[in-house]
């Protein structure tokens, strides 16, 4: 009997965000794995740890900054054959994912070279998108909205025509990208209707109007564009 | 001091994928609301039913079938009343929301008619968007995806134009507009990519090739296009 591999959502980053079935996985498990920095600290680890019972194998899956020396596919090669390891000697190894796994998450390229050949559970957790809309205080998609979810990455053009067609928007994946996409939000008129939310639910929470967001963004960031509807009735 | 009313995602069917918090809020509270049917059983409450203390005041708020008889709008201002006067004796409640609370949630009548006056906290939740896309075992959107979110009962050229913008897409509220909806995706070449999803995460899931779906569909049934990536690295 092989073991499974948990995809396991442990929701946006407070760790009391986690369901009750993720939380049951993760401490009954004997192998976690988790993305982290070349060096330092897990934030998918850190979200967890007050639930971990200490005594788990820990696989950490450290992504180099020099991606031309050592490329991300290798990184995950290398994840993909310690975890086949633990799953073919029996183990479950549960594989933690911040927010949501198959909603822009990593564990698509674990899933992707293990989940032909190996029994794959993926465990749908809280997403940062809804746990932003939480935390603006607004709804983010009412009755017959249109939401649109979209990659900040992507070139102006294809972020504006996308968001002249959506009642709600989300823009995920900020980081480098803010100064560009707030310009391109003041120039549709977008800008009043824009909030900017960072690190949702966690201790460094900030959630500002995009006009007032700081100049630098970290990865976890997002812009909502929350519903114009008043919910009618 | 008055009491908080919180719109507590209690997630997509699964007991289990309720979050430790809403959890906590839940068996914490006095008093609980939720949305039902004008007779029978309320689905949110049979959701968090297996964690319910069974010592609380219970608002059902009631939806009549016959609409022009008696609106919609009628039972939220009378649930909003019944709510508001338990809050201002100091009590906290906890209204029940399928899923998120601020994602096409029925919470956002209640939110409208008492977020100005009283402390209202949002607790998201696990939405029925991903547990589906973690029931078709295929990843939602990875990467560069443009996801668009859209509600069944749009006119067929709404839809449309924004499928053929988008990488993935979730069809929300499909019930009656299924048989509509699934020749406007043969006409668009779509049908060979797109799930049929009914109950997610519940005894009664049903997750089938949305060419295979059967011809009546409940109102909680969604249709997702799942990424059409190869998760590369």
């Amino acid at each position: 009997m092989t073991g499974t591999l948990f995809g396991l959502g442990i929701g946006p980053g407070d760790p009391e965000l986690i369901t009750l079935k993720a939380h049951a996985i993760l401490t009954r498990v004997k192998v976690i794995a988790y993305p982290a920095p070349e060096h330092g600290e897990s934030l998918a680890r850190r979200i967890v740890a007050p639930h971990l019972p200490g005594t788990q194998r820990e696989i950490a899956i450290r992504m180099p900054l020099d991606a031309a020396r050592f490329p991300a596919r290798e990184v995950y090669d290398e994840a993909a054959r310690e975890i086949r390891a633990v799953l073919d000697a029996g183990e479950d190894v549960a594989a933690l994912c911040e927010g949501d796994p198959f909603l822009y998450g990593s564990f698509a390229y674990l899933f992707a070279r293990l989940a032909s050949t190996h029994k794959v559970v993926v465990v749908p957790g809280v997403s940062s998108l809804t746990a932003a809309a939480a935390a603006t205080g607004q709804p983010l998609a009412l009755q017959r909205d249109v939401l649109t979810v979209i990659p900040a990455p992507l070139p102006d053009a294809d972020i504006a025509r996308r968001l002249e067609d959506s009642d709600s928007a989300a823009i995920m994946k900020l980081g480098r990208h803010l100064g560009r996409v707030r310009a391109l939000l003041v120039a549709l008129g977008l800008i009043e209707r824009a909030w900017y939310i960072e690190h949702a639910t966690m201790a460094a929470q900030k959630v500002l109007p995009l006009a007032h967001a700081p100049e630098a963004a970290p990865y976890f960031s997002l812009i909502l564009i929350t519903s114009k509807e008043t919910p009618r009735l």
